[in-house]
């Protein structure tokens, strides 16, 4: 049998820790390094910082320095959590793919760079085939609930009229800087000025989420906009790591929406806020598609965010290493699905 | 641009003319064969038995020979809508990947040959290997409800404990054909003799489906049983080709258990029936995963199995021909989609 599958994690905070404690779990797979700038993490060893046993599993000390974890091939995949946008996370994709190492990226524009990047799109597709390796990004949205698990749906219809996907879901789990993000507990006039400038950002991913749908399915999207509206609270509402006074924001609510052929064929629908059910809104992930056959599907609750996203990205790996090189999405490769069993029976030889 | 994807139909019963008629309507592809050996259809256009206008396509006889239909290389793939099971559809598959062709079997079985025919499957394998063709065995289920869409959402699960899948369906919208094989109208006393003598077959698939989501978690099954029991329908129940009078069979129940490490972790739950509402049953598609994190869904009503399964065959055809030659399954390819677009867009170079 081969050896392990091994694994690098740039990028060591929510996500980034997230997957280690997943693949710690995990039979056949080893961590082999973990990068993350934060002074808090830099120097110490990634079991100390997780809180777990090392047992006798080698020493994993956190580095700054990509290349202080990275060498040609030193793995099989580095899983990158260190962005959201494809302009950002670029140099360093670039960077995983030149040592000739696999890359599962959690940057949502990553999830469908075609869609907004389409020069960078081609030129790390171009990177990664020239240095033999594959690159993906995933997560649970986009990645999964409003994008390729609406694609698959439509497999089993004739004829697709029009697709809404929306996703309802509780920001109560999430830390201080989702709480920034999203623009919770500020005022209306914050809001709208955070939205203006960009502190407040809302879902990313709409616009990746909706070019995945049209272009899995063959529909061709000639526009695309997106809205982001605060979700007021009537009632004081309370998380771990948020506040919002009745009459200011607990959340954001995202809707966007794709045309085809002079019409909106793609409707997205994103209402996030910490407490939902305070207010009586019941969380869930919604796909409703007409045409024939017509598809009314809901997942209550819905999938937690954090959790999803953790576990798309490492259960990916080996069809990651399997893959052709090249960039590919979540439409490009076989169904995503729980590793269960020895990693290692789930590479191809 | 390449030319239109061709396609031969073998078998026009409801699902090979279903496929038909939705082919019919797609763009970049065209029928130009059908084998069918039912005397009403043999010698006939397939325009007049769909009762089709045919405008300016070219003719298609409906031929009883399938060599009269298939000769090497002749089309892209064929529509195997033949049989349930893989001993019966053995030797036309066989036949058709020896004329090079890429096949797609409606037969249950097909789904996954492994379950139950892994040295059928292993030889299907090496002939469409040698041939240069791929295989795959689909339909909405297995093929998809009770098996791909179950993987499908594991991939966003850190763990899973246990599985169930559960279809409810109304069998209201089939014909003759299924009604004596599920046991319509019967009696109790008859229904138990139709079980044992194997002329009520109940659902075809369930080995089929928990081997595949056994297979593709990497969970191992050390043990498969199925039960079939009569829905006994308290009030007359009338549908287009069904009658079940109050005190009879409305149709059957099956369920199913995977064992894995010693416990029941997969368990199937499939009960079909004619006018379901007539006693408060709700149809609908429901899969309940336990572990991290946990998913609730459900699709209300269920996907129509008809439709569904002709949907499902007709758009995986660019993935088959897309695909490495072999035997696959639908874990193996990329997830399945709607095709609204021309199919040639769909093909690789």
């Amino acid at each position: 049998m081969r050896e392990n599958v091994k694994v690098a994690i740039w990028g060591f905070g929510a996500m980034g820790s997230g997957m280690a404690r997943m693949l710690l779990n995990k039979k056949g797979v080893d961590i082999v390094g973990v990068c993350d700038r934060h002074e808090l993490r830099v120097g110490k060893s990634m079991y100390d910082v997780l809180g777990v046993e090392r047992g006798n599993r080698p020493e994993v000390i956190i580095k700054a320095d990509i290349d202080e974890v990275l060498t040609e091939k030193c793995c099989d995949v580095c899983l990158c959590a260190t962005d959201s946008f494809t302009k950002n996370a670029f140099p360093r994709l670039k960077h995983v793919l030149e040592k000739k190492i696999n890359v599962i990226s959690t940057a949502e524009e990553m999830a469908y760079p075609q869609a907004q990047n389409p020069e960078l799109a081609a030129e790390l597709d171009r990177i990664a085939k020239e240095n033999g390796v594959t690159i993906l990004g995933t997560g649970i949205n986009p990645g999964l609930m409003m994008d390729l698990l609406v694609v698959c749906l439509t497999g089993c219809m004739i004829d697709v009229e029009h697709i809404e996907a929306k996703r309802v879901n509780s920001l109560s789990p999430f830390g201080p800087a989702v709480m920034v993000e999203q623009g919770v507990g500020v005022t209306v006039e914050e809001f709208e000025k955070g939205v203006k400038d960009g502190t407040i950002a809302g879902h990313v991913g709409f616009a990746e989420s909706v070019r995945m749908i049209a272009d899995a399915i063959g529909w061709k999207v000639e526009k695309f906009e997106q809205q982001m509206k605060p979700i007021v609270t009537n009632v004081d509402r309370k998380s771990p790591y948020g506040f919002a006074k009745a009459g200011n924001v607990a959340g954001v609510n995202m809707t966007g929406q794709g045309w085809v052929d002079g019409e909106v064929k793609i409707d997205m629908i994103h209402p996030q806020q910490i407490e939902p059910e305070m207010e009586g809104t019941e969380t869930g992930d919604y796909i409703t598609i007409k045409g024939t056959p017509a598809i009314h599907m809901a997942n209550k609750p819905e999938v937690e965010g954090g959790l999803g996203t953790i576990a798309m990205c490492v259960n990916m790996i080996p069809h990651v290493i399997n893959a052709k090189p090249g960039l590919k999405t979540m439409i490009d490769l076989p169904v995503p699905r729980a590793i269960m069993g020895d990693m290692r029976d789930f590479i191809e030889e």
